[in-house]
């Protein structure tokens, strides 16, 4: 029997920690973990992943010695959200021949957004044999899925996606990302020209490639979210008063030379009683058609969707590889063999 | 610019009928039309079909004429349920090397329910350079949605589907299939050694082969429902009393060697107010998903997605095609070409 996938757990955040508890679950050694804070480095993985058991494993914030000496089929990169703070990493283990899956949402289809850092990787990743992908919520429920949907469709003139997440599930950074608690005048004022919808734009850019459209341009827009009533989000430690922003909606709408539209809503926002996150496609067209998923657990099925998506990146052919060149996604019962 | 694509409709049911209509509306060449009934043969397709225009081809009786004498790219065909009774219908074509892509449910997957039939007609539509392939609503919502869901997992025990139908938009074969306004006693007499879960049994094996899953045995169980008040079938002109049967729910369930158990009921009935057809998924384990469609056309569906597969059924191999052999369904804009 082959043996198990080695891993390197690159950046342990809230969304690493969540990886390496999947990781370990479905039978991959880990070989190596990284963080940059003082508060992780040195200290057992499974101990900062929030593990009740220790992994054999300490964190480093040294990527670069750690991936010359230890043999690694595979880092799992969780660290940032653009390929440009995110390619020195990629850069570190690509180099070194060491195939990279991550989070990261721009590496998803970059084609548009970030040719040049695309192309410099895709071409690193073939000197040295190493492939880079990326997984994710985007993988599977904002695209084979949406193309799957589309596929049942006898004639379709928009593809309207609406994608909702908990603000409070994650960190300070994406508290101020969303703009917590402001005045609304002062976070329109901010937020000029921060927003860019990256993420549902590479959503369906991919979307696009799988569906065989050929995009043509795209619309952004961002509208803040104010609550109507006082709001609490207890990871934050932070009240949200009546009339401040308790959230960004973000829609991306990309023009196809089909004539097809696509547009997907984004909303990030502190939830009030009763609320859950929802992932909502529709086609309009014939016949109109509908999938809806309520209480829809996005930041896990990002981690999940990545995890089974392994042994497809280990298989993959060395280069930038978007998602419209990988195998069809499956369940993998693990555990999980090189 | 290549041609268009030419077909023969073959069988001008219902289902033919609005297949005729999907695929003019898609640019597609009818080159002719097979139907048994006398009310059909000799008069033209648009009026079988119940166009509202004339389509210049004039419904048969002879297939095997009609396919030595035109040249057809595909044979469109629906005529009946089973593997069995429809290989005639697929030798005719076949032998002449017209690709067949039918709604029959069991060529989508007959390789465990129908083995030596499946062989020798692979076998024929290799010695002819002809495809044979089947699609339908289980080719998108029943097996690759649902895979597509499952590689959203990090553990699965069981996966159960829940598909529902209206036993009032068929016609009186199907009424009879269904027991409608039987006594409930002498339906289940009737009923033992009738219904096998076909479709549902079929759909579940392709879903296996989808997601890399290896079948082991089988379980088919049917219940009857009965009418809770009195109910009307407008389409078949028949009232079916309180305490008879309104439709039946097959349930199928398919053990796999990796642990997994995946379930498919199919439901037929005659609707009560407010009811309405349900395609509905759900995965046990971690976390628990599901998605579903309320108001699903499931009828138009499998006309729809039959359609859009026209350019993956001419681009085959020859022989036998089974689904998870075919490339990625994609929504086709049309027109199509060949």
């Amino acid at each position: 029997m082959s043996p198990p996938v080695k891993a390197v757990v690159y950046g342990v955040g809230a969304m690493g920690a969540l990886l390496t508890r999947l990781l370990v679950e479905k039978g991959v050694e880990i070989v190596g973990a990284v963080a940059r804070s003082p508060a992780k480095v040195g200290r057992d993985l499974g101990a900062v992943a929030g593990m009740d058991r220790s992994l054999g494993v300490l964190v480093t914030d040294d990527a670069e010695a750690l991936l010359r000496d230890r043999e690694a089929d595979i880092a799992i990169v969780a660290v940032d959200s653009y390929l440009e703070t995110m390619a020195p990493h990629f850069r570190i283990c690509l180099s070194r021949g060491v195939n990279v899956l991550t989070l990261e949402e721009e590496t998803f289809y970059p084609w548009r957004r970030a040719p040049a850092i695309a192309a410099e990787l895709d071409d690193l990743g073939r000197s040295t044999g190493a492939t880079l992908a990326a997984s994710g919520v985007q993988d599977v429920n904002w695209s084979l899925a949406v193309s799957a949907l589309m596929a049942t469709a006898h004639r379709i003139e928009r593809v309207r996606g609406r994608s909702t997440w908990h603000g409070d599930e994650f960190g300070p950074a994406v508290g101020r990302y969303l703009h917590l608690g402001w005045d609304p005048a002062q976070a329109t004022a901010s937020l000029a020209g921060q927003a860019d919808g990256m993420t549902s734009q590479t959503a369906l850019e991919a979307l696009a490639a799988f569906a065989g459209l050929t995009p043509t341009h795209h619309e952004v827009s961002t509208e803040l979210m104010i609550a109507e009533a006082e709001l609490r989000s207890g990871r934050l430690d932070l009240n949200i008063p009546e009339g401040t922003v308790r959230g960004l909606s973000e829609v991306v709408r990309l023009a196809t030379v089909e004539g097809i539209e696509l547009e997907l809503e984004m909303a990030g926002f502190v939830h009030g009683a009763g609320e859950t996150p929802v992932n909502d496609w529709a086609i309009e067209g014939e016949p109109a058609l509908r999938v809806q998923s309520e209480d829809f657990p996005g930041r896990l099925l990002t981690c999940t969707t990545l995890v089974n998506r392994i042994p497809d990146i280990l298989a993959a052919p060395a280069g930038l590889i978007t998602v419209d060149r990988l195998p069809l996604p499956r369940y993998r019962p693990g555990p999980l063999r090189n």
